[in-house]
């Protein structure tokens, strides 16, 4: 229930997101399953299939917000990692009692797609850990 | 042949692998499948299952080498991702068609365990790639 079942995807942060596209899917041959913008997380979201993975593309739609902050302090590149989840509520429980810091108090739930939580750089040695459960 | 047919692994630079060992083993709870001195290449590498790819922890074995100055220069976080394929030749140098540029001019091979190379992050807009094939 709280352990990591797969990698879910890798968020790669872009400076432009349909240079990147075709990158990922015109040289290095990924299948793209989607484009869409998430208006609440201020970025626009390219997802591409590999295995039973993904690679999830980030291009900020406006300057401020956490990948824009990201590509100007670092620039492009990977920017966290994903793991799948039975429940990311009781996984984040885990963490925590771990002595591991989480972003969200309670996990984001949105609806039908998926529930999310974060876990701090500061508590993984420098990674940004997304907790996933698919709803989908 | 040359397309990429899964996540092999994702490759993080520590500054101290027993540490990393037991956050990655005790708290986030993923399986240690081995550690081991690479001397070739500069590194203490632990490997830990997740799914049916791998978390791949590196830690430089001295202040020279290429983790040594990704850590002196970005601090410790998510080095690189790799890319399992077929055929790690065919993929480089389908990769060099489209215009890419590939770390070494032909694969590493390391006899009975794997064939690699890497597109430099020049050319994938900031992620250093590995390519591998298994030959385990």
């Amino acid at each position: 229930m709280s352990l990591p079942l797969k990698l879910d995807h890798i968020g790669i942060a872009v400076r432009n997101l349909s240079e990147a596209i075709s990158m990922y899917r015109d040289k290095i041959g990924l299948e793209l399953l989607s484009v869409e913008e998430v208006k609440e997380e201020n970025v626009r979201i390219a997802m591409f299939r590999i295995g039973d993975s993904r690679i999830e593309l980030l291009e900020p739609l406006t300057a401020d917000g956490a990948v824009a902050r990201f590509l100007s302090k670092r620039g492009p590149g990977i920017h966290h990692i994903a793991f799948t989840y039975a429940d990311a509520r009781s996984a984040s429980d885990r963490l925590r009692e771990k002595g591991m810091k989480l972003v969200y108090s309670d996990v984001e739930v949105i609806p039908g797609l998926r529930e999310v939580n974060f876990v701090h750089p500061e508590s993984t040695g420098g990674v940004l850990l997304e907790i996933v459960k698919r709803l989908e």
